[in-house]
């Protein structure tokens, strides 16, 4: 009764950006990610009948309040779907996703939790079906299962069984880096969450958002399958701007760039000017996600680490998917 | 056949931007601006049986190439409505618009030049003749042939007979201020021309964009209606954000800010959050101009001139239409 998974996080190269189920977390459109290898969470779940609850420790600190409850949460999903209702687990984990490098923890957190506590529950689920499950912790959390290149298919049932991730290419298929800049965020943000909800309900930008996403995914699994760096920074950029592009339409319209994301969106597209070949991509959040090759590595982050506002440079290689420990 | 015409810049606050007809300049959506007392041109035109060609002096120096050629084309117009092809003029123009405020001269030099010409070979136009010439010019100067706030009318003809401003509200109905923020521009931008093209070319928000439209032009216009500061800077800002965000996503993408955009973007909410009203709006460039109330003058200008980056703010009235010198 007794497991340990290690998830890795990932980025967004076509975003998730809407829902059209809040509960069961069901996507309006198809995204795409790379795992990323630096930054990953390893849980272990114990399942005994001694224990009356379930606890959490999150880097040997009790959780308590909101982020237990999401926890305990989806460990109802877990019981419930192995017919064990009243069997309380311990669940430990360690993140390696400092917050310093402006990922959230939540994708490698929830895809560590859903393989450990689906494995010491005794579940069998095949990959799918633990993408699935994962799905209901966190929406983006679901493509971690995979390592490499993952694609989740938003699907169509209302119950949401055909809304899960798929390997679009393994890990070792192409490396290709990913530098995560950090800038000093001094505003109060909008939670990814909220700031979807807003945009579905009020932008009139929304249909054209999920008009452009076929087109996009379509030519980007095209460039990932010939490892055409250009066609992938190309669209993962544009798919970034149209994404926040739909929030300054919303009512009231809202922004997740400071000053200093716009510098570095400049400073990249000046490296392409100058013959280095670098993409950006930004989540609901100020952060600059920089894609590069291998080849150009030290004068990409040299260039990025050089930016003034830039407080944290942190680079990664693809990753892998779930293993158990 | 001789007359002096003196005209205003003007602001938009619902913005042009889609062209239905690159020739007549006819556009996809009605626009909604503001004249401004600040910056002006005068223009005398005096035609003359012995030129036998135009010539155009724009603060005493001769102007040629393709300035010349747009205004010579703009004559063209002119001279056949009187039925005169072959009478040529002389045209003096003074521009009171620095290009230090950031603002484009070809609102206030297009009507001005309408003007005299128009009185100068005799023709007399209605208002709405006038600004419906001035419109072939330039678009957006149809809107200045008018003090206070002015609508530009899309229309629905083929020929753009009926594509004209017309008066919203005049020049002494309501004393609100713009503050004209410049900033260093070092990106080469591409013109709102270029910009506007390929933005209903491709942009998957082209749609929501001119969707957007009517409510707002229904609301700020009650708003002006009823002198309600926070209905009228909440819409320009809004309106302006998602004018913005079609360019984010066009093909390929493409962006009128720089940081320091952002930068004053967001020193105006933090105003708002301090108390003070002040809304932005942004046309096709980095600058930003600010909407503000007479009694906060002092400080909303203080507090932007402090802006790190911002090169120049110059603050202007509403202004008032065409007049004859």
């Amino acid at each position: 009764m007794k497991a340990t998974a290690k998830a890795h996080t990932n980025i967004a190269l076509i975003k998730y950006w809407g829902k059209r189920d809040d509960t069961l977390i069901l996507p309006t459109n198809n995204s795409l990610s790379l795992t990323l290898d630096g930054f990953y969470t390893t849980t272990t779940v114990s399942f005994r009948q001694e224990l009356k609850q379930d606890v959490f420790y999150l880097n040997d600190e009790a959780v308590t309040g909101a982020a237990f409850d999401r926890v305990t949460v989806f460990l109802d999903l877990v019981r419930s779907m192995a017919e064990k209702p009243d069997l309380f687990a311990e669940i430990k984990s360690t993140n390696e996703v400092p917050t310093a490098a402006g990922f959230a923890s939540s994708a490698s957190g929830f895809a560590a939790l859903a393989a450990a506590a689906a494995r010491a529950i005794g579940l069998d689920l095949s990959k799918s079906e633990l993408s699935q499950l994962t799905r209901q912790g966190s929406g983006s959390a679901c493509r971690s299962i995979y390592g490499g290149f993952a694609e989740w298919e938003q699907g169509e049932n209302k119950d949401g069984s055909d809304s899960y991730a798929v390997q679009v290419a393994p890990q070792n298929h192409w490396d290709i880096r990913v530098a995560a800049v950090v800038l000093s965020d001094k505003t109060k943000r909008i939670s990814s969450r909220e700031g979807m909800k807003r945009t579905v309900d009020t932008s009139p930008f929304f249909d054209g958002w999920i008009g452009s996403i076929p087109s996009d995914l379509k030519r980007i699994k095209e460039g990932i399958a010939a490892r055409d760096f250009t066609v992938v920074g190309e669209i993962a950029e544009a798919n970034c701007l149209r994404m926040h592009a739909t929030t300054l339409g919303a009512a009231p319209p809202f922004m997740y760039w400071l000053d200093g994301t716009v510098t570095v969106m400049q400073a990249v597209q000046a490296m392409r000017s100058e013959g280095i070949p670098a993409y950006f991509t930004i989540d609901a959040g100020p952060n600059v996600k920089v894609l590069y090759l291998p080849e150009n590595e030290d004068v990409v982050l040299q260039k990025l680490r050089h930016i003034p506002g830039v407080q944290n440079v942190t680079s990664s290689k693809p990753g892998q998917g779930i293993t158990y420990l």
